[in-house]
């Protein structure tokens, strides 16, 4: 059925700082696509636009940040995505409203894009879409684009004070769109005394790492983080680019020191230039950009360095999805196996653990098939174990853990991969042809969708939807575990994950692994 | 609500010549994207796949044909698109249908995707999803990615044999597709002998040049031409690709005939070189390639050649809509302006003809707003009532005419554009925002839709949603215009068109316009 449609010359119209912006209606959720909310120069901080006369149509999605590589279409079923033209000019934000009157002030949902730091867009995942959750939650939906790998995260600061904080201008520009945000949502019916970071992967990172950003304090008041947390990112020891940036002026012909040709050399060369480069300074173990370190911007991962006193007011919704990235050759793609056969290869992969762990997993999984533990993760689970405890003992606000861990109807049963919790969060289930489970699907995604719009509203994700959901205390982590029957359980899989974690083979990120 | 999802290692599992393809099943629509339809060096015609083992999967998009030069973000609101990784490897086509037995027998519609032969895919446009056409007209729909610009169509015959089509291989994998369609289409639920082509734009160039070549006989059976006519296209005098190519040799720092390395150099670096010296040699008039020319494959524009014996046996549907491209500074925002303000503006885009235009106009299309002659088209209109004319003179097959003239709800009142009545044809309005129009847009859809599908299925258009609709007689040209009220007119615009034509500014194509 046609829905009603309003683009004019009048109307959506609405004021912004720096002036007049027109989006769409469509069937009353208010649109606006690509809206500029910063402009920078390469290595450098964002500034806030030049202001217009008239009015600028946000009716395109802006410019994605250039990769490192090529996309690859592949696993699509999995993770459809929706890849778009690409150029550095890319601090672009969409919002999606049910109202644009100023004394609306609806929540407001900030998502961060996945990508680790290097890679994905605000648009990347056709699940990303923001106007069901709008709609159907009656909040106000933003998402972003901003600079990533070398350019939004290469130290130059070692050649001269305009590069100061080149090693994190990507997350400047993320602090820029939180500051567009608290300055102009309002008239789009938003509060921007209640904005809610959310995001996934490498966008839960950036929710974590906002928390300890002081430039951000203020901007945004609560965060969920999901599948958000690996070992060993984004605190390397303070270090500089001296080494990798020379190395890459020398790839690109030019005299050591001349660090300003960087700025105007076309992109592509200088990437292809680091991708040569970068894998041997890796190797040696020093610096090579393309995450955030920890500097006077950005102060580190709270489980080293401890929670700022901004991040320990934020109340957390926090965590992981069962499979994650664990799959691989020593997964059978057929779930329906006798434990006979399946013992000999969880043997192989778990070696002399493996009796301990068969027990330890049919305690915390008790209706799953055996085969499951082949596909468990406890890369991502361990460390937001981690995060949990320590962020639970800061009683200033609460903390909420989930796990989810339904079973898709593909290759006869997949346990829940990286992403795939996604479509649920965002009430995206319809664009996303794998989500559709008759009698399961749709009342899941109700309880994880309202949960996050709750969060969202309240800072507590319980609603009726959902059997009762307590936050975190220190040594004691109640867990909502999403699936066809979600329940709480308490430290469910804690002894399971400790001895995964040693027990499996160690997953290896490679210099060109993204994290979707 | 959700939907039944079938993607298991069993089903669905189909059988083409060169092995085992698995696709997904969602609420009764049979899936396949990405299947590889041929291989191809880079010059030389395509051939079939080698065969393989086992079961591949037809899970994600393939790869896109690079473009000459980065696509813009712009213009979402009137033609959203949905832009891809690209490699030259990208002979892929993509599959919708309601059963896979062999006995089904269906109508089978091939999509022939625009942008010149030089820009887009098969999914560029969000439109271009043959989901809902294979569900609501229980159709099998095919879109297929080919050869485009320099890599489909250069001319390095001179250079030797191995080079003989290179100026076509373009099409020539189009044909392949057809070829894969003709052997596999059955295992797909398709009738093999029950094939129509449809295209809009270069699409519908697409269409009309393989009714002109030989190796595509038999392997479709009807036409549809959507806005598909320009005059000076696909026509250029027989020539060849000596001087551009030795061009291109030169800027690459190649020396004169060494078009062996053409063969190897990376894609960005020929497009690069090519766009560079293109324009001086086009000024010369010399063949620049980026399109098909006459030669043994491709034999020329039948209004010209006139039409092969095949061309005559297959039955059209062809038409453009409104405005097409006339849009521009000339044309005002603003609808509900008086005849006394758009007179003025009348007579400075028309000059002395004005007054005239005015009364053929007024007759042509009475309850159209006189502003709307600012943005009437003559330049696609032109020559397809030509191509009409001469193509019903062959009384082999019929020829129906058409004319989509819908009015949008955007600007407060927007004639139809380039593109903008590919939603409707492929039922696909509830994915394009700016479609939606209550009261019309679903009778239109419904119209419009079954028309096609009606004529896909027999050869006529005609339904019982819709006028009687009579096929071109010469000198009697029947054209069913598609708005709030679809109605037939018979040499409805002979004289405005053809008055029109001289007196619009004249259009320019630069070598860098992307018709989409």
């Amino acid at each position: 059925m046609a829905k009603k449609f309003v683009c004019s010359t009048t109307e959506p119209i609405v004021h912004t700082k720096a002036g007049k912006l027109r989006g769409f209606i469509l069937d009353g959720t208010y649109t606006f696509h690509g809206i500029k909310y910063a402009d920078a120069k390469r290595f450098q901080m964002p500034a806030p636009v030049e202001p217009w006369e008239g009015v600028k149509d946000a009716l395109s999605y802006g410019y994605v940040c250039p990769m490192l590589s090529q996309e690859v279409p592949l696993g699509e079923i999995m993770v459809p995505h929706r890849y778009w033209p690409k150029d550095e000019n890319c601090q672009y934000l969409n919002v999606w409203t049910q109202t644009i009157s100023p004394d609306a002030k609806k929540p407001v949902m900030v998502w961060l894009h996945g990508g680790g730091f290097a890679a994905g867009s605000s648009i990347e995942q056709i699940a990303y879409d923001g106007e069901n959750m709008s709609k159907y939650g009656d909040v106000v939906v933003v998402s972003i684009n901003h600079r990533l790998n070398i350019l939004g995260y290469m130290d130059l600061s070692p050649f001269g004070e305009k590069y100061a904080n080149s090693a994190n201008v990507g997350s400047a520009d993320m602090v820029a769109a939180l500051r567009w945000v608290h300055d102009n949502i309002a008239n789009f019916g938003g509060d921007p005394e209640n904005v809610t970071l959310f995001g996934q992967s490498g966008g839960g990172m950036k929710v974590w790492s906002l928390m300890q950003t002081p430039s951000a304090e203020g901007l945004f008041h609560k965060g969920i983080i999901q599948s958000g947390l690996l070992d060993g990112f984004l605190n390397s020891p303070k270090t500089d680019g001296t080494h990798i940036v020379n190395a890459m002026l020398k790839e690109l012909g030019f005299a050591e020191g001349e660090v300003g040709k960087l700025e105007t050399v076309p992109y592509d060369l200088m990437a292809s230039a680091y991708n040569k480069v970068c894998p041997e300074i890796a190797r040696q173990g020093l610096y090579v950009g393309g995450n955030p370190v920890p500097n006077d911007f950005y102060l580190g991962d709270p489980r080293v360095v401890g929670f700022t006193e901004h991040a320990k007011t934020i109340p957390v919704l926090i965590g992981t999805v069962f499979g994650e990235f664990a799959f691989g050759p020593g997964v059978p793609h057929k779930y329906d196996l006798f434990d006979d056969e399946i013992k000999p290869m969880i043997v192989e992969k778990y070696g002399e653990s493996s009796e301990e762990l068969i027990n330890l997993f049919k305690a915390a999984y008790p209706n799953k098939n055996l085969t499951d533990l082949l596909a468990l993760d406890s890369m991502f689970r361990s460390p937001t174990k981690d995060f949990i405890e320590k962020k639970a003992i800061h009683e200033e606000a609460p903390i909420f853990s989930f796990m989810f861990a339904f079973e898709f109807p593909y290759d006869d049963g997949k346990p829940a991969w990286h992403c795939s919790e996604i479509p649920f969060v965002f009430h995206n289930t319809d664009k996303v042809p794998i989500c559709n489970v008759p009698d399961f699907s749709d009342k899941l995604e109700d309880q994880i969708f309202q949960a996050w719009i709750h969060f969202a509203k309240s800072g507590n994700p319980n609603h009726q939807g959902l059997p009762e959901w307590p936050a975190c205390k220190p040594g004691d982590e109640a867990t909502m575990i999403f699936d066809e029957n979600s329940e709480v359980k308490n430290n469910y899989d804690n002894k399971l994950i400790a001895l995964h974690l040693k027990a499996a083979p160690k997953f290896k990120f490679g210099e060109e692994t993204v994290l979707h």
